[in-house]
């Protein structure tokens, strides 16, 4: 938490004293303020070593170089940051947070594409692995559906339309306890996590939407203990997480990706003056965004798990 | 937010001068840990008015008193918080923020119940109204479907099972521009408040997991300028957000939630021993949830939609 | 962390199952907004369970009760709250915090009046207890030096008007490593706690001001080895943080308090009108803040080492 | 806020469609982690556009560079942050904040060395300019004191040794009303960002410590009506803040900065063996840190201040 100042203008600041740069981001910042660089580099040289004999003779450069947020010289407020280039630190820092849990907790997260509009594919949480899940460009990890959900989006692509459906993912190997009661419950933190994702219409813990067809009696996950004592139940309804916590049982999630609203149609739209006209996407278009959206959701579920991880070592080691 | 201090052992202080009461909420304490109230009380002694001639001679008796957290001396932790009497004070809090929505912004949030099982009510969420939901005791404004539902439930409750169901919201109103386009988009703060409540398995904000089965020329929201030229969307397919932010037609959510555990058969489970043997409910039990659950869908939208509200202003202002 | 729901329009709730009563803190509602009771109470009535027989037979009143905020129906924003009244809370979550610091860390926090206007206490911060403290009402453990004292504030005290002075604090037995590099330092932290007190207008940690008479020279603390093997430092200019982090070494806080400003003197002001008047303070007043200052200084420090104390656990387990 | 995620594993995301640069910012990642690049730059290709034909065929090379956190393949957690570098982001970033005050509000931050060891220089708060303030390297606007100031710096360089001082700051035409009135008063935030600073070991807002010595009949700000009608104060000892809330009055501010620690003396300390040694600085020092300073400083104020501004913003808005 050290690393940030300030609560509705707020910044973090970055870099060490030999490494590759130092710098700020600055969150908050109202859009369409004019910002002078020169102004920055003045106080940057204010503050620099070397500037007298008074302070330390050490040369730093220190020169201001603005990577994102101002366009012409005006700040650009938050205009272009829905962009899916966003998701680009989105799965660099779950890619580490992956990292994390894995040699930490031992965790594995992987997420595939189970469903493209109608075609749904049969996979098996508990055995599925990234192999199969790279094995083909999908990113769905049964072969043979894989190639019919293929061949159904390229005909979608050659007709200039666009197709969604449906990813699902596990977290294996995560320990009961990691969550929260209230507020901030385990599956609560996730559906914010993927629902934020662009295109992400829908969120699904366990049995989601279609347990709610069930009786009680049909829906309860019945504990037992196993052969080697340890405690788990026969089904996983619950989706690994019990009010809020974990229940060290598999997490199991599903989420639903609209499709793409760029398509090669003409549709109808309202043109700036507020007149009544038509558009027609134009160049290349993304006629399936499953495949790529498979690592977001592995990095959006990385990222809540590394953090409830983190925050649940805190407690533990309190109470004893 | 001037209110709270500390970060991981957090306070949030209440009361004024001549108001009802003061007092502090502890967010953060470790579980288990002895507290002699004792103890504080002789704090608040030496903090009081009177003790001498020194200082003011005002009376207050500020006497200590625990109105939760603490049993038999020893801190609970979050033990007993994941109870569904912790929803009284959602309820209460998104009540004002629903007097603040109407007030400030005209804004109304409803929901009500849309599915049991399989049972499925036919709703127009533009015209449904609070007596509507009100007129019968599920709160499912299709007065004949309603009457099958409970028929149904009745059932389901004379033979100690339980059903879970589908409930439906809409907040009319809102304005264009509320949201943020990354991680706090306005979709994703409402999965997390929905499923953060009892017993929710899944979220949909509008077309959610059915948008997934058109294609994108079927999906796409066509925009036209309406007769008194105000631009809309012929359908709602986007559920009222898109890219994080309102684009001011009605946001249309949907909520998934499970038929309760608590049923009156006798189920298999684990003892503490960590034994296999058997359980069975006993006393009265909640046959469905659902019509409990809608003033708490409603809550939970108004405080998302509230504090959207407010955090809105500050930057429209600025860009003036 | 896991109690509060929203930013900007934000919501703490407490209580449990079996507990002495539920409620919530609202935070961020802004000023002068209409609250009606009886709508808070609609919704909450409409989730008590025992409502129709579709919903579990549970009897709960769950009547609704404002403690503060509200007054003639209108919310009062933060109006009020700047009182003495609301150091209340702090002192009452001090005193836990206190609590937890002791049985977890071995932790104690001490403060005492050092000085009031020009006279000036000689205290042992090694040695001072808090029945040495508690010994006089000016809760200044220097028995002679503070018979002068309470004299002259008595003299004050009947001339009508008021002296300020300086409280000294030590925090004895943190462990080194508590506390930040960056923002957060821990001396920061307590900078902050403190000055949020009222009246105070100045705040040191360790040498203070006083440091700045120095040379650099004169100014190290240098480190040797005690006759344990102990690493310790031969003066404690740095007031027992270095760089943000705890070194081991005693904590040293001075805060400085101004005159109160309630006097019993004819002074000049501005009147409503905008026009030059005398104003003059009536009844009692408090001739001296310090002694009712020290239990709040404690109480501020307690709450920001304890929240550091659990944040700190975080980052040693996780390092192993 | 939008633009972060997660709380205690906490992520910033930053960069447009168009800009110059996307990444992020990872906060709290334990130290000693092993990272693997090329395992995030895997996940990176996952996400990249242009894999196959189901997918945009749009080129991004995202290719991760790390900036800073990790030496040799491992997480350096917070070990290398307490760097005076790390000041380069906070001086980028109160240089943006000061546009924005300046340019939103016409708030003007100006600080200055008031006082090196003993030697103290006389400045008005009321009139000194940034000009006068830059015209010596030490930034002392009191040209004469300034010059006896440098020549003694010089003599304590030459002697390897080092001096600290005092620096003062104003922040000229804040409007009335900023700040909170409980834990995050204006003065309390301002003291945890300057106490923040490298070397910082006091803060005073107003008259300080030095007011600890007038009565309260001495020490009151007697408000009246100007000329044009504008209520003022007399005196401002209270440095244009009462409660919490700036008051319209100039804010002023001091901040005292021990001498630096590294002398061209021997001095005595303790080795990783744990055995008593000596140590002696080496190469260039910082004999005087304080004209430095004073960007920090400045920077310091100015982000309190924008942060404040613009939570100021919603609340007024929302009142009317």
């Amino acid at each position: 938490m050290g690393n940030t100042f300030g609560h509705t203008f707020r910044i973090t600041t970055f870099g060490e004293s030999h490494g590759g740069g130092v710098g700020v981001v600055i969150d908050g910042c109202p859009a369409r303020l004019p910002i002078h660089i020169d102004q920055i580099q003045f106080e940057l040289d204010r503050r620099r070593p070397g500037q007298s004999k008074l302070v330390t003779q050490r040369k730093e450069s220190d020169t201001v170089e603005i990577l994102s947020g101002i366009q012409d010289g005006i700040t650009l407020g938050t205009g272009g940051r829905a962009s899916a280039r966003e998701t680009i630190g989105r799965v660099a820092a779950g890619a580490v947070a992956k990292q994390l849990l894995k040699q930490c907790f031992g965790v594995e997260v992987l997420a595939w594409v189970e469903r493209v509009q109608n075609l749904e594919a049969i996979v098996n949480s508990d055995t599925v692995t990234l192999e199969q899940i790279e094995e083909n460009p999908l990113r769905c990890p049964d072969p043979q559906m894989a190639e019919t959900m293929i061949a159904h989006i390229e005909e979608i692509r050659k007709a200039g339309n666009s197709v969604g459906g449906v990813i699902a993912a596990v977290a294996k190997n995560v320990p009961a306890g990691w969550g929260e009661p209230v507020f901030d419950k385990l599956e609560a933190e996730l559906a914010k996590a993927i629902i934020s994702l662009p295109a992400c219409k829908g969120f699904e813990i366990g049995s989601g939407f279609a347990g709610t067809l069930l009786t009680g009696q049909q829906h309860n996950d019945e504990f037992f203990a196993n052969t080697e004592g340890k405690v788990q139940t026969k089904t996983n309804r619950s989706g690994g997480i019990q009010g809020g916590i974990s229940n060290g049982m598999p997490i199991l999630i599903k989420a639903a990706f609209k499709p793409t609203g760029t398509i090669m149609h003409e549709q109808n739209t309202v043109n700036s003056e507020g007149e009544n006209t038509t558009i027609k996407g134009r160049g290349r278009h993304d006629a399936c965004v499953l495949p790529r959206a498979v690592p977001m959701v592995e990095a959006m579920i990385a990222l809540v798990l590394a953090d409830h991880a983190l925050r649940q070592n805190t407690q533990t080691l309190i109470i004893s």
